[in-house]
């Protein structure tokens, strides 16, 4: 228990930490999403993000450290901020879904942690925590109407039409789709 | 219009050639599914379905092609054969996708796919294959039910939530889970 000190002098430090991880990790997540997960390296950030390779080995001594904390970026997703009624706020909530597949094509780093997370356990734990907070807000949605079974199957069959569209169809799904998709769901919650 | 000449002494040729081609492209798409599409290689498939490399690049003359018939293997996943109770029909369709996955996680090469897919074109078009016969079953189902946007919606629901809870939960859904899924849906069809 001994205090960390965070005193005056060394807050200037603290900031300048905090600013070499976030523009990184942004970094990051840009070269993965646009080259690919084979692209993320020490060498590559320290050139895209204008650190040295010192410095981000000091951050991050392992690829895998680099690669947990990129993949860990996919939890700032932007979510709608629930207004009261149901429809609208599901309907956002995907939309924002769709918003942050279009412009940051944040399917294609779900693909790769999927697959990376398929045979190394500590990025399957990247993966239910990024997971676990993609759908925090449809669940808490839906959680109140649903239950059981019912309530996992509708929270995979909203996030999953999402990303079979963008994955699987090669396009998002357009507005009335996701309204149908939420009306499909709501006419079951009765 | 040449006439191609199936007469008896060539029968033995063709049925050569239909049976190395279809040794090569099974242990195309074991090896894409279990050592990642990087493995799909004339020699790495040369070794592993026992033919010279001689022989692949006779039949497949690029790397391209190769990759392209081995995700078209995709198209033969097993399809439930609809009996007439819409209900059982979606619950045992969407389970022989879920069997397929556990199986021999076409996941894997659904995620590989649909990565390809998005840079080159060729393979967008065998990605469109690959989910429209995928899709034909379930849509076969549904189409009777519902129709525009909510039939869109409800096929991507339905295969989604199965892509959604392999790829992103790491498990596929369980026989209640789909049974909800399909009963969100049916609740819909009125």
């Amino acid at each position: 228990m001994t205090p960390t000190g965070h005193d005056e002098a060394q807050q200037p430090l603290d900031a300048r930490v905090v600013r070499t991880r976030s523009d990184v990790l942004r970094a990051a997540l840009d070269v993965l999403i646009d080259e690919g997960r084979d692209a993320v390296t020490h060498q590559r950030l320290a050139q895209v993000a204008g650190y040295s390779r010192v410095t981000l080995y000091k951050h991050w001594p392992t690829r895998a450290d680099l690669l947990r904390d990129a993949f860990g970026g996919l939890r700032d997703a932007h979510h709608h901020t629930p207004t009261g009624d149901v429809r609208t706020d599901l309907i956002e909530e995907l939309t924002a879904f769709r918003t942050a597949i279009e412009r940051r094509r944040i399917d294609r780093a779900l693909a790769a942690l999927a697959e990376l997370a398929a045979s190394h356990p500590d990025m399957a734990e990247v993966r239910d925590d990024v997971v676990s907070g993609g759908e925090r807000v449809l669940r808490g949605l839906l959680a109140p109407r649903l239950h059981g079974s019912k309530l996992e199957a509708a929270t995979l069959m909203l996030s999953g039409a999402i990303l079979n569209a963008a994955m699987m169809h090669g396009r998002p799904p357009a507005d009335e789709v996701i309204a149908a998709a939420v009306d499909i769901v709501l006419d079951a919650a009765g």
